[in-house]
């Protein structure tokens, strides 16, 4: 197992230990490289009545696809923080018909201010394809809070 | 059991049976007078890694809440349409550490396009509250299209 295979599972026991939902869905890590991270679940949890991937599905993938980004830069940086989503929005684009995978490209987010006890606050934006075809776009506000206050 | 009772046991069962996420989070309409729909969930299922409500859940609960009230509004209506979400935004004000609220209010929404085929479009705005603090704020479009189509 690789460093980055090592980080992206502790991350998934992160998720499924510490929020059911995110092992209800089976949401998953696959890949960090070049300063993009990507996560996916499969269909069959997160289906809605129009036997599509539900709208709330989407949305949680989204969110924790972000905040993953987060949690993996925070490692990096060797740096700790609370990392919570103080807002964001969604535009749903097209439904998901296949295996769904979330996108998000971290842009020069500075967290060097944790480490000086101050919190940061990143606007990231997540991107949702399914067979290729972009079906969702995400942005949210997420803050991370120093770990001593 | 009441008319409405009977309706929002409907409601859950759709809810339950057609979005496997809702019954594992255990969502379930609480109330429907006045135009106003309330809907809750247990926090057990729905808790992140501090231990309050997970943002995803927290996010689905307030979307099924509108989904809810539109799916109320056309079985009142006697109309039927798809109901989906065109996109959504929200806004986390403070931790939810009780059972959670959620509520909205019907604001003169007109949906007898759908009786002639064709498609309505409403905004809905949700609240949710935890021990009677407003904690989440959340605004969804929501497209409801003709059965038939």
């Amino acid at each position: 197992m690789t460093p980055v295979q090592a980080l992206l599972q502790e991350l998934q026991d992160t998720w499924h230990q510490t929020i059911p939902v995110s092992e209800f869905m089976q949401i998953c890590p696959r890949r960090y490289a070049s300063d993009c991270f990507e996560a996916s679940a499969p269909l069959p949890p997160n289906l809605n009545l129009h036997q599509t991937m539900f709208a709330g599905s989407i949305y949680t993938l989204m969110t924790l696809t972000g905040w993953g980004m987060m949690w993996l830069k925070q490692r990096e940086a060797g740096v700790e923080g609370h990392i919570v989503l103080a807002d964001a929005q969604i535009r749903y684009l097209a439904p998901v018909t296949g295996t769904p995978l979330a996108r998000v490209q971290w842009q020069d987010g500075d967290l060097s201010a944790l480490a000086e006890g101050r919190r940061v606050k990143l606007s990231l934006t997540v991107e949702l394809f399914s067979s290729g075809t972009l079906c969702a776009t995400f942005t949210g506000l997420y803050a991370s809070l120093p770990a001593h206050t």
